[in-house]
């Protein structure tokens, strides 16, 4: 029996991805048809992007699974109208290599003080040394799939490492820190922070003006998670103080992030334009084309999102 | 009996090492005496630093061993009046580590492009991922106790290593190759090149016009290792036509860099001023404690210097 698929997102994303997913599809011996536009009651599962042109799942009456092409799902956990069940994107090679590169290179940027040989105009030679990665501790918030992946690299790079999630997590070589109680011991002292938790009512503004206090004085703010992390007023005016020494952001309450927003012109914030984890074609192809077949052999679906706890 | 051991670099440096000598020296339970002056005839190991004022050791009559602070000895290593072993600083903890962090920091900012969101007076937003390590090809020359852990690191964070040295290496995961014949394989389309060989008449200007030709066009340059590896007029022919993207330089034939020297003012060049690979007092301590250990028991040195290989 062919499955039909309707990849429910912007064109240029059907221009990346067409190749890609029929690759993927036939590679896992499925027989699928794929188009961008197909009558709602004969889809069978739809790649969706959370921008997408479909709100309203009620007309797709046989619908087995909508497979998101990201991980970050807050854009249709709450639709109502959807009843069957929502898979995210985990696509550890391209996406969570991706964060763990982008991750490991910024804190190694702030860590060796990079910033201030890459713009020198004074031409100052200045001899000093910055401590070994072993001395600085590092604060992972977030022990998910992308969470864990950087904190076990920041470990493998000499860093102090503490991660802290919501659940209870072990990994070797790392504090691990669980649950609400824990988090101020987490944050207490940290020199860089990583925020990659998800999106929930309870993780927004995580990094608050008393959290930021907890930090380091002259700590690092490092964000490719969710911009609803941030209190934005109040990492300004840690930045300000002093008390955040930078912050490099990849991720915004609006993006792109708005011209006249005071992260652009802060001399201590690096904005990157959420950069840190793209799906890329190849790899997500073949996790979509995977819960096709599992779909279609009435396996349980991988990756799929927990609609109570939001991701 | 008491070993007599001579601090022979500058006075800096005495503040920095005194105590931490005095604590290794006797958590390896050795009996020595240790001061920056001391007549030559009684004196049984020089801590030496290349820039010391002892240049002649005829008159060092019941000299051990001259016990190197750093990792380069170009500076001593040809001095006829030296004639007992010449010992290396290797420094695992403190020197090696933080190569490690330095090479994995800068080769991170070059494959993630980040420049270009550091300095963004346009704060434009550009959301184009760079690639994954693994399509990224570096280079790394010198597979000595640096280059190798160096390699491993990249290869540890994705990136496709190819490693080369003058003598053969094996390391897992990484495409290894030895001998003047096959420099150029190690060149030819390496996106990054990451010099850590020794400074010997062999190895100078490995890095010119012809072999900076062989590199990916766009590639980077990253020099931890000896300024004179490279031919800086060549360097900077490939910046301006663009066969190179960027360099970054932590070492150079004059240090501090000479201020009208065209790498200081270079839009893509990136001076650090040789911080690369610091000796660390704590751990570089403990190294020349157990040198001191092995000669006064009759032991081999470790990390004695082959003088006719220059390292």
């Amino acid at each position: 029996m062919t499955a039909n698929i309707l990849f429910a997102a912007r064109s240029e994303l059907w221009a990346e991805y067409e190749t890609p997913l029929h690759a993927a599809l036939d590679a896992a011996g499925l027989d699928c048809r794929l188009a961008t536009e197909m009558p709602p009651e004969t889809v069978d599962y739809i790649v969706y992007a959370p921008n997408s042109a479909v709100q309203d799942f009620a007309p797709y009456t046989r619908l087995k699974a909508v497979l998101n092409l990201w991980a970050g799902v807050e854009g249709v956990v709450g639709n109502t109208t959807l009843r069957v069940p929502l898979c995210r994107m985990v696509d550890e090679e391209g996406l969570t290599q991706g964060m763990v590169e982008w991750v490991s290179g910024h804190v190694m940027r702030h860590h060796l003080g990079m910033d201030a040989h890459i713009v020198n105009p004074d031409h100052r030679w200045d001899p000093v040394a910055p401590p070994l990665a072993c001395d600085r501790p590092v604060t992972v918030l977030g022990l998910g799939a992308l969470g864990s992946a950087c904190a076990r690299m920041l470990r493998g790079l000499g860093f102090a490492v503490t991660g802290w999630s919501r659940s209870e997590k072990r990994i070797s070589g790392i504090r691990c820190l669980h649950g609400d109680d824990t988090l101020a011991t987490a944050l207490r002292g940290a020199q860089v922070v990583v925020l990659l938790l998800p999106n929930t009512p309870s993780t927004q503004d995580v990094l608050n003006a008393s959290s930021l206090a907890l930090l380091a004085p002259g700590a690092f703010v490092v964000n490719p998670g969710r911009g609803a992390l941030i209190d934005d007023d109040a990492l300004l005016a840690a930045l300000d103080s002093g008390q955040v020494a930078h912050a490099t952001l990849d991720v915004f309450r609006i993006e792109p992030l708005p011209k006249d927003h005071p992260f652009w012109a802060h001399p201590r914030v690096t904005v990157t334009p959420h950069i840190a984890s793209e799906t890329r074609p190849p790899s997500a192809a073949r996790v979509v084309a995977e819960n096709v077949r599992r779909g279609e052999r009435g396996l349980p679906f991988l990756h799929v999102v927990d609609r109570d706890a939001g991701y």
